[in-house]
């Protein structure tokens, strides 16, 4: 493993030491790490993207066979991290080993898909129609479009996720793979692992003999050098997950910009869980344990942790609701992320504390004495009423808590759904026999959030070609996209159209001869074949 | 036909007479047309969103037959407006018969086509990944998801296309095609054409026997009625073809709403083309011919005008210059679809004539004694220095002029590409002997426009799948997407997700049995099998 030097990476380069600098803090005792790590100067963020732009002219047209190696041998480097890659995640997140393990396997298997998605070649959505010079009174022309990557794209590492959503993460991974260099912005809560991981990646890089600019990874703050990125006129769009005020600062600056630019931040979710009464009395012990490992998994740090849970007034859930006090007073405390986090959280479950409308069930500790983030579990309840009249009570509280929220008749959940904001995910616990319900509300649902999940929790995303992970706003700033799965190729590409174009300077996806074997639509028709093996005018 | 009203078209019901009203005017005589138009005013500009709101929870569901069979009979219903229509479009705009026949045409084929579209329906990428509850260590959830609808969508009528992009036209079709409600904002240009579009689309929705806030249809400013709709909270997204400053303070409406959403401005774009020194020395008559038709075609009032042209110097282009001379100065006046327009161009060609480093070749009369909004076409010549040390010389001048830029070297093109705003287009003239240059002109067009056309003229847009009528900041704000051809369908859904969601709740498109016959993805593998038909884990 290379020492780490606190350094950004500057396509082949390495950045300056500089008087602004910070360092890591491990959670769990306060204490700082090493190295200091120093934060990009405004020139070295003009370097990498300036080598990024350069860069681009290469990458863009590099072929889907050696973008998709390179992509495997960034998963293959990082495996090579090994035990030191888990020690220093530990050490800066407080996550248990096996998560960062978990997460590095995830992080590579997601490299991986995006290498086999542009391998195989046909998310690039081809599409031909054929010229006809005798059409009357106008002459067809031959007309051929498929999509192409937009130019560098900054990806802000997500302090939830220090593998899989931060440098080598999704946004990274599908950025790279339709063709985008990448200047990833490290997150200040683990630069180490960052480090390490950027390495990684440039080494790879150096490898597949890519031109350097195709990937840097900078230190510093979101509000000089993430301000910096997103408003630097050769980047092309960016991802964010984090915070909804950090998100929204840099979704306007990319909206202000002289020319605008899409960007992605993935901000906030309560995501709610409505339980239908049949399905409670029928699986009240799997509904608790479900909700109770949903709400405190990885401390409740996960932007799909369910906020909200919408239950039957009176008997029907007196004996969830028992369970869930129980098990939640006996949960062990957690160490979260930061101890920005932790106060958010402490504050987030304060107010909950205070509001007049809101029984505690179980009261979190905020105990600093023994460990520098640590916070416990909470659960919450109030009823329909006082939570619809009172939207401070929607609003995310990042951590291990849950507030209950209890109608009276299952004709209040469409209404209850309508009211809330945009949701990564919404979902419901019936039985066939609420079917009706179910349906009602589903059809609100599918305007409010980007996945229903049905009998289940919303925790633990799918990576595969249909998972949504996005939904509408404020849940993420574009709802027409998705963070996780291989829909997110989509997000750093547009289309691109060649009218009348001769063969020798079309991309291969667009060849006659279909070179590279891809499904295109050819006059409207979904196939794999050659032109010359179609007959004209079908 | 019915006869014209002049009020607002608000679902079935119709707006109230109002103070705030306006005529069109006859941009041939001046004269002004009958009748009054009234502007909606805000409470009905609302009515009209709270309509669509509502309509949008049926229409959504409504099955992709039906629909299609709404857009056919929208098509009937204009086909059956004949003579009328043609007679009142070309009274508004001065443009002759035979282009409203050909633009009534090419709306009613726009609305077949995606009429064909959502009835084939594989458009919408449904995704299956099949579960498996045996997996370890957690079992894997049944994850499907396709393209949704938005939910209502604002539509603005183009000066320059009163039918194509306007009631009827183009985002019209793939809004409704997508399953959103649409309300239109009329064109003040062209209020009485709308108004007869409107009444054929509100007669299909009744026929349709769909609920009537699917249309809606409201007269009045931009700065009113387009704000307000704009900023309406249940508009959920928006499409406009029009001028910069319009279509800028639009998109930064939409950006800055509390809840930002997606907004297609097609703002401008000067098309340069670009011809090399062996295509000219062979084709010179034919470039001449083609690039006379294109740049006076419709009096020069299409978004795909070619507004600069980049040619050799000296003698290598000395004979297409005398030929376009002739061209031009024998070329009859012109009369401009709005006064606006006319003063638009007037004042773009005066600051050409005006500048010192620009020499005119063919000074564009303003005859306002004989045509109200009379213009002539205008020739002008610079060289790549002066035009690349004024940004002034690449704005566009809309109407019938072009400004020629003569170049030294063919290396000098891929540079000045590099220094052009994104255009909808590029235009390439060249021989297979030329290819050399050609590659690293288009590996810059790539990114710098949405289409790049050989050998050909931009005007006259084919409307196909593979059609991309867009391109990057500021011929378009949002640059992933067309206007024209299927794709444009794409513009306002998003994806959705339904996690181990039971069949009964499915929509027809992701159910097992794929009862639609669409092409979906089913584990990764492209096919129209239903489930049952399928090996699992292949």
């Amino acid at each position: 493993m290379s020492e780490l030097s606190g350094k950004s990476i500057i396509g082949f380069r390495r950045g300056e030491p500089n008087v602004d600098s910070f360092r890591a803090v491990n959670p769990l005792s306060g204490e700082e790490l090493t190295p200091e790590y120093y934060a990009a100067s405004e020139a070295e963020v003009d370097q990498a993207v300036q080598l990024a732009s350069r860069a681009f002219e290469v990458y863009r047209q590099t072929s889907p066979k050696l973008k998709a190696a390179f992509l495997r041998k960034i998963a293959e480097n990082i495996e090579g991290l090994g035990e030191p890659l888990v020690t220093r995640a530990t050490d800066e997140t407080a996550l248990p080993p096996v998560r960062i393990r978990n997460e590095t396997a995830r992080t590579c298997n997601q490299l991986r898909l995006f290498a086999e998605l542009i391998e195989e070649g046909s998310w690039v959505d081809a599409r031909i129609d054929r010229g006809d010079p005798m059409r009357q009174p106008l002459a067809k022309p031959d007309v051929r479009s498929m999509l192409r990557p937009l130019g560098p794209v900054v990806v802000f590492c997500a302090s939830n996720f220090p593998l899989a959503f931060s440098v080598a993460g999704g946004d990274t991974a599908s950025a790279l793979a339709a063709g985008n260099p990448v200047v990833v912005k490290a997150h200040r809560a683990h630069p180490g692992t960052a480090e390490l991981v950027g390495l990684a990646v440039s080494d790879a890089l150096r490898t597949s003999d890519l031109p350097e600019g195709v990937f840097s990874l900078l230190f510093g703050r979101g509000e000089d050098i993430g301000m910096q990125l997103v408003r630097h006129p050769q980047i092309k769009a960016g991802g964010f997950t984090g915070s909804r005020s950090g998100g929204q600062a840099l979704m306007h600056a990319a909206a202000a910009r002289p020319e605008p630019i899409p960007f992605y931040a993935e901000m906030s979710s309560v995501n709610p869980i409505f339980l239908f009464p049949d399905a409670l009395r029928e699986r009240e012990e799997q509904i608790a344990i479900g909700l109770h490992a949903s709400v405190t998994l990885g401390a409740g740090q996960f932007c799909t942790n369910p906020g909200l849970v919408f239950l039957p007034t009176g008997a029907d859930s007196a004996g969830l609701i028992e369970r869930l006090k129980e098990m939640m007073a006996s949960t062990a405390a957690f160490t979260m992320l930061t101890s920005r986090i932790s106060t958010a959280y402490h504050e987030g479950t304060e107010a909950l504390l205070r509001n007049g409308a809101v029984e505690t069930l179980v009261q979190p500790d905020v105990d600093r004495s023994s460990c520098y983030c640590g916070v416990g579990a909470g659960l919450f309840r109030t009823c329909v009423d006082s939570f619809l009249a009172d939207t401070n009570l929607s609003a995310e509280v990042f951590g291990p808590a849950t507030l209950l929220v209890t109608y009276s008749d299952v004709e209040q959940l469409p209404d209850i759904a309508r009211k809330l904001e945009g949701q990564l995910t919404a979902t419901i616990h019936a039985t066939d026999a609420e079917q009706d319900g179910v349906n009602k509300l589903i059809d609100v649902i599918e305007n409010k959030a980007g996945r229903i999940v049905f009998n289940g929790f919303p925790t633990g995303v799918e990576v595969c070609h249909s998972m949504v992970h996005g939904g509408p706003f404020p849940a993420t700033s574009d709802g027409r996209s998705t963070s996780v799965g291989t829909r997110a190729a989509l997000r750093f590409v547009r289309p691109f159209c060649y009218q009348d174009v001769p063969a020798i300077a079309l991309p291969d996806e667009l060849k006659d001869g279909n070179p590279l074997n891809i499904w295109r639509m050819v006059d409207g028709e979904l196939n794999k074949a050659a032109l010359s093996d179609m007959t004209f005018g079908c």
